[in-house]
């Protein structure tokens, strides 16, 4: 059991604190205009990439030390065409230097709200959560918070993957935005 | 029916070869000291992306006008941690720009050979090819070569998305050799 804090209560945020909850932990959310207080152990960034890099560099103070879960998909929403962090770099990684005191893990952003909600891709695959970070410690954490959720978890190595995690949620959103796949849809990871 | 040239008969090679075999076309194989004659419509070049790049390079002429398929997976073998393409761009994109006459597309490059072989992930979903091209017809030429092959295609887009099919194959591959998946396993698209 984990005290898991979410910033932003949109879609994901809710999906997220949906499996969470499953997961037998204890979920508290901050909204927009809400203190940053109270903070739980794991602290999910459930909002806009802006957003997510904003609440980073305000509150480096209560962040440090928790593990705190980067989910942006860093598009660039009027192109579509390519992400808005420089090419070698990722939005987690900007996130983690931010944060030099937290536990930065990129997860959550190559699975859509719906297939977190329903714990499946398309009704036909088990959704996996897909977890990079430098921190061991921090996968693990969260592996186990949500070992009873209905969701896989699967490291998927150091923070330098959120690059390529950030390709594939980047182009797992292009598909569905050009009707390629559904919104519940989209990469199942199969063992 | 299409003629089909592919240049490298590894794992890979005879796996794309099955396949548009099995969709009906004809099959030819150029090995490593053979004569780059007699080319099909669609030329494929399953081959580590240093020998595609040689072969794109050293075949401009014999390559004009023709739909050039990139599978290559450009990565770093000796730390498996990045890729030796710029990150701004792709082994695709490089392929391209030296064949301005042919027609490039990206493809095959995110399914393992045992999931070609099998038509299936992890023998529990069916083989999607994700194709990227500028061409517009030459994605509709691979689509059609492939229509009865026993593997799905979907278009992901413009040449620019090589970077992130780029990135899906590396993410997949560093997986499978951490064995987080199999190498018959992996990302199925699910729609």
């Amino acid at each position: 059991m984990a005290a898991i804090t979410i910033f932003g209560k949109g879609n994901m945020g809710q999906a997220i604190g949906d499996v969470f909850k499953q997961g037998g932990n204890q979920v508290s959310f901050i909204d927009r205009d809400d203190p940053v207080e109270n903070l739980g152990a794991i602290v999910v960034l459930a909002v806009p990439y802006a957003a997510a890099l904003a609440i980073a560099q305000q509150n480096q103070a209560q962040l440090a030390g928790k593990v705190v879960i980067d989910i942006s998909n860093p598009l660039n929403f009027e192109t579509w065409d390519e992400l808005v962090v420089p090419a070698d770099s990722s939005a987690a990684a900007q996130i983690a230097a931010a944060l030099p005191q937290a536990k930065v893990v990129k997860a959550f952003n190559t699975t859509f709200a719906a297939t977190l909600q329903s714990r499946q891709v398309a009704g036909q695959a088990p959704t996996t959560v897909l977890a990079a970070s430098d921190h061991a410690d921090a996968k693990q954490a969260l592996a186990a918070a949500l070992s009873d959720s209905g969701v896989q978890v699967i490291d998927a190595g150091s923070l330098k993957r959120a690059r390529e995690l950030e390709s594939f949620g980047f182009l797992q959103m292009t598909l569905a935005a050009n009707d390629k796949i559904g919104w519940n849809g989209g990469f199942a990871v199969l063992k």
